[in-house]
């Protein structure tokens, strides 16, 4: 028998934090009173348990749950269900860590390509990685391509859609994939530069499938996916079903407030197949602290089994100017992304984004990131 | 052109209220500075704008922002994405309305058979209805007929699966869901009475098409699905391909502080395909007012165009004692689901279960339910 254990952090009075474990344990593994089960089996190996309560603040708990493995079986969605199904309703729980057994590890082959995949595939072994978006959405395809080609001959690692653009009819996929994949092509011929272009995969599951194919056809390597717009078992079946491409996820719609960001972008999106996570920077137009970055960035990069490491790329309303700064904090394996604020050039874009490449690939590292571990990092989170 | 409104709940100081709605525009339609678009087009036909403003509280907004319909398509996924993507990472912005023009209204079929189809398959035009959940996880095969039968002896109307019971080793699938319809077809031959066995669909897009498929071979006509579990999209796929099954909608990884209740339960369930929705109930194990239970089933009720009233289905420690109380509060279109509180009779599970199905069917109504609007509900949500 094998369990895996669930952290939780509880709002609680303290006198009652006992009985809300207790009542955690069980909406997370047979959901009925204890009086309603006869079964010794039952009790014995399916019943999840509760295992240490710390308080962390007056009014806050970290309580380890442990789950039966046995409940999830190979099932994505199950997982979800079992790890954050219905606690997921109780406002003042939030899901904050997981410790996966082996036997529920090896159900997830993680990313396929992952950071080293990512290098590899950009020729570009040690230095930080670039990307950028091409937005605004509403422009006609003429102009999309436009955009991907300069950011292209500007020397960009991978040039991505921005995740508003779909199949709209100003912009419709099959139409626009295969000359924007053209034009990095064209712009690799030109500067010598591997160079990858992600389009936005967005859809229902038959949508995505369709899509994927026409984006394989037009020889595109790199895709953008929104897992928790698409929903995680949908990523996971397009990851196993099309696993040539490098998966960059967005945090769209996965407004992390109730499970930790550290976890959700860190390790499930790592666990579920993405090769590199787009989350949103301390500092920009969003609002995480420096410390819940750094946790996320480090998540994606530890070493974990069989899982490979993924590319963190801080991103929202990045600047230019911050580049320096932004890689000191990050360290090499990193990618910036930065949209906007290169957009706003208009007729400089060509120079503007040479000027961000040029600032990432010629930084100089003052000394190799060492910070505190994922928990401490954790524990610091407000 | 068309436009829908979305209005959120933000938390901000009542200075920075227009520019926080303003970025909120701008996050949800070009999610680039202004600055950076050139395009005339773009900025009268897509960049989303800042409707009302109401101040609901002293640092609580309502603020209506108009999304262009054109940056949709037909296409759920995408319609996420425009309405909660980024915005969602912001921690003190809540969705909490949708008005939907025909344009976008009208690529969503809504419910296939909702209340009425429900209605017509169990032959109760009228009377409130009910459901029970076959749990815990964990037992054999055997054990869960056996429950199945019991309940379905006893005359409840919906017998579904405990929303843990996927596929585990304990349980397969293919071996549980015929055995489970057999014996609800045998009860009803015996007792005469309509009954439906809703087996749970859990995993991959791939996984719940080769689920539905074994169910519909099985003669299964219901089944249970966790739309936020399986992502809403595959939710979308599935109700398509399925539609001659009716859709019970389960609210597991639904964790709604970022979507009110309301809405999310209320109308996007509903327009996803659900014929009926569970939700957590008032005073059980979870946290919802009366009020937010109030609004969630009118709001699924209430006419709208071409998308068929649903129904609610109060869940979540329910008690057969409060039978009567909850059945004059939610009113007659209304399904109760008791699990647990009537596994607890073990030995005396058809008994119980017995009286839980005389208690809803020979309730008397006091008066017809007439509470207020569902935005004057929402108005009182904490």
């Amino acid at each position: 028998m094998s369990w895996l254990t669930a952290t939780y952090a509880i709002e609680s009075e303290p006198e009652r934090i006992g009985e809300r474990a207790q009542a955690l344990a069980l909406e997370q593994s047979i959901e009925c009173p204890l009086e309603a089960v006869g079964d010794r089996r039952i009790l014995d190996e399916i019943v999840a348990r509760v295992g240490s309560i710390a308080q962390v603040a007056e009014r806050r708990f970290l309580v380890e749950v442990h789950i039966a493995a046995e409940t999830i079986g190979a099932n994505p969605a199950q997982f979800i269900n079992m790890v954050f199904g219905n606690c997921s309703l109780w406002e003042d729980v939030q899901l904050v860590d997981l410790d996966l057994p082996a036997q529920v590890l090896e159900t997830f082959p993680g990313p396929r390509h992952g950071m080293a995949g990512i290098r590899s595939l950009l020729l570009a072994p040690a230095r930080p990685l670039t990307s950028t978006a091409i937005k605004p959405q509403g422009l006609p395809v003429s102009e999309l391509v436009r955009i991907c080609s300069t950011f292209a001959l500007a020397g960009v690692d991978i040039v991505k859609d921005d995740h508003g653009i779909a199949d709209q009819a100003y912009s419709p996929f099959a139409e626009r994939v295969p000359v924007c994949q053209a034009a990095v092509a064209e712009a690799r011929s030109i500067t010598g530069k591997n160079v990858l272009y992600a389009p936005n995969l967005i859809g229902t599951p038959r949508v995505l499938r369709e899509h994927a194919r026409i984006a394989r056809e037009a020889g595109v390597r790199a895709v953008l996916v929104a897992p928790m717009v698409v929903g995680l078992p949908a990523f996971c079946d397009l990851v196993d079903e099309f696993p040539e491409f490098v998966y960059l996820a967005h945090p769209s719609f996965a407004g992390s407030a109730r499970i930790a960001a550290p976890l959700l972008f860190g390790r499930l999106f790592r666990l579920f197949g993405a090769d590199a996570v787009i989350f949103v920077n301390y500092g920009g137009r969003f609002s995480y602290a420096p410390q819940v970055c750094a946790a996320l960035a480090q998540a994606l990069r530890a070493p974990w089994k069989h899982v490979r490491a993924v590319c963190p790329v801080p991103a929202g309303g990045m600047l230019l100017e911050r580049v320096p700064e932004l890689l000191d904090f990050y360290g090499p394996d990193t990618m910036l992304l930065i949209g906007g604020n290169l957009l706003i050039a208009r007729d400089r874009l060509l120079e503007r984004t040479r000027e961000f490449v040029q600032a990432v690939h010629e930084h100089e590292f003052s000394a190799p990131a060492s910070g505190p571990g994922f928990l401490d990092l954790l524990a610091q989170v407000p």
